[in-house]
């Protein structure tokens, strides 16, 4: 018997060893998630280490000589290349516009840095850039340096594109997305629906068949959210809706904040078909990545023209207000449910779905 | 007998018209040579239309309300990830800051986009991280914005990282990485020998043991430049040497210049034990990449005090100067060769080695 505990107590410590020894990155590294924050804070936080990283908003917000700017960067690796509603390219340039404008700043200027597999096809390879160069004009930026580099066939998956971006910035707004300014009774408001993007992935990736296909959310938001900032509404808090979904950006803006979130599941938009493939998959709607979709905190008397004027947009027909800032409940999210009762909403660990951008 | 030549026509049909049909992605539209240009020129140009971007500099010069900026990218895939001399992300934050110093910029802020595959060491990471950190305060820049993407083991080879940056640029030198300031008479210098990073890539990769093993270059220059432009020298263009080498660089200023360029081949600093493998490998040094030297086109009366000024620093000791801008052979790249004679020295299509950078 002893020898049992003993050997076992061995087994136990060379396990335990062995994953010491050997900590790897997981694909929950790459989430948006708890994980994603714990490495970015143990790593690169610590090694980086300068005030302006530290503050970890989807871009920085810097002064240039006499010019405040906002510089953000994103790696894309979404799978498959081509999707419902865009493809890679797209999704490179909107989502560097997006973590722009969010953050009160006005998108100027893009880099692209493109990884390509040997024997990626030209004709794909074409069609990806002319529909970066479209989304860019709508957009009103432009894209101008980039770089290429080709890899042995194997040694990446096709295609990996980077785009870094940098955006003019007012000063009134420099500190829009760091959440300072959020009080209670402020109301939170979407743009429309949420997870149609990640599911035109799940659905591209498993060959799925709808009668009524979900297409991605993917666009370039900055039009709204500039027409909403000019109004000289009191927009308190932006952060575009991108991995790890609603849930993470709301615990992450409560966990900073010395207040409490308040949201109503009866009052986010999800589509049936969102809804049924989640419950199919397991995947829990309020966790998944979009790529068209804004959450604004702002004070009460702004919310109702806030989302009027969103709903004049196509990218924000379907805006409405779903939960409200508490002065209860200090760093947590609740969220009222469907069935009555109300349950804390935290951060996944790791992810649902590995390279949905 | 015709039947011979009848079935060869067909084989030489189908063989080209499969050539036609299934274009793709080549090693050598990564080299930084002649299939790169052609890539640039027929696809990102070509659908990113603008006039900041059609100068393929190596930076872009641009104004940001009533600033002028630099702003470049740069994708790294080297392997292997550690080399003698540095690793990935020393080289990643190197080489951007010599975009943005050749570009006549004061390098501020870098961004660093991370693609990771499952199962890499996250010592390995650590490791690189604190490397770019290290760099970074060397430099004097900051690593604001970052991103991370994790992908399933096989679908990227260990690590790639994206460094974009943002420079200050005095509009004196806004057009100084153009080349349009260049006038016959002019010498051309370079701070120091030449080959030194691709050998130490190709030594890692191919496990060669030397009595005094080749290590890279890979080094920020920004302290060396800005010295040289702060004393009011008369520097009129600037390039780093890296994918491509010497030859490429020569052949790209050649190319939009109405002045040729003669190069004396034994002025050219290259190592003994460089040279040795070239011959092995059979590979040309002028073409080897660098990622720590710079190559200046500087006024003949200029000349002198560049070179005693670059040899004040580590990174300059074996500065000299290898030719001249000549008002003969317009366009064209000439090399006074060792053994006598002249030649032309043109742009690689392919490359010579893949992944050194």
């Amino acid at each position: 018997m002893a020898n049992v505990i003993l050997i076992r107590f061995l087994f136990i410590y060379i396990y335990q060893n062995k994953l010491i020894m050997n900590k790897t990155i997981l694909l929950g590294h790459g989430s948006g998630g708890l994980m994603t924050s714990d490495l970015i804070r143990d790593n690169f936080v610590k090694h980086f280490n300068n005030p302006l990283l530290n503050v970890l908003t989807d871009s920085a917000v810097t002064q240039i000589g006499e010019t405040t700017v906002a510089f953000t960067t994103d790696s894309f690796v979404v799978d498959p290349v081509f999707f419902p509603g865009g493809d890679i390219g797209k999704l490179a340039v909107c989502g560097t516009v997006n973590d722009l404008s969010v953050s009160g700043a006005k998108p100027l200027f893009l880099s692209a840095g493109f990884i390509l597999e040997e024997g990626f096809p030209l004709d794909d390879l074409e069609r990806i850039v002319h529909s970066m160069g479209q989304e860019a004009l709508k957009a009103g930026v432009q894209i101008i340096t980039g770089d290429t580099k080709v890899v042995k066939k194997g040694q990446c998956d096709k295609i990996f594109i980077n785009t870094a971006g940098i955006g003019l910035i007012e000063k009134r707004y420099a500190s829009i997305s760091r959440g300072k300014l959020i009080r209670p009774g402020d109301k939170i408001i979407v743009n429309g629906y949420l997870g149609d993007h990640e599911i035109a992935i799940l659905s591209a990736r498993e060959n799925l068949m709808f009668e009524e296909p979900v297409i991605s959310d993917v666009t370039s938001l900055n039009g709204l959210i500039s027409s909403l900032l000019e109004t000289g509404l009191e927009i308190r808090f932006m952060r575009d809706i991108t991995r790890g979904g609603l849930a993470t950006i709301l615990a992450e803006v409560a966990s900073s904040l010395k207040h409490g979130v308040l949201i109503d599941e009866q009052l986010i938009p999800v589509r049936e078909q969102v809804n049924g493939l989640c419950e199919i998959y397991g995947f829990n709607p309020l966790y998944l990545a979009n790529e068209g979709k804004v959450l604004m905190i702002v004070a009460p008397e702004s919310a109702e023209l806030a989302i009027k004027m969103m709903q004049r947009y196509d990218t924000g027909k379907e805006a409405r207000m779903i939960g409200t800032i508490t002065s209860d409940n200090p760093g947590k999210v609740l969220m009222k449910s469907v069935i009555g009762g109300t349950r804390i909403i935290d951060r996944l660990a790791g992810e649902q779905l590995p390279r949905i951008c």
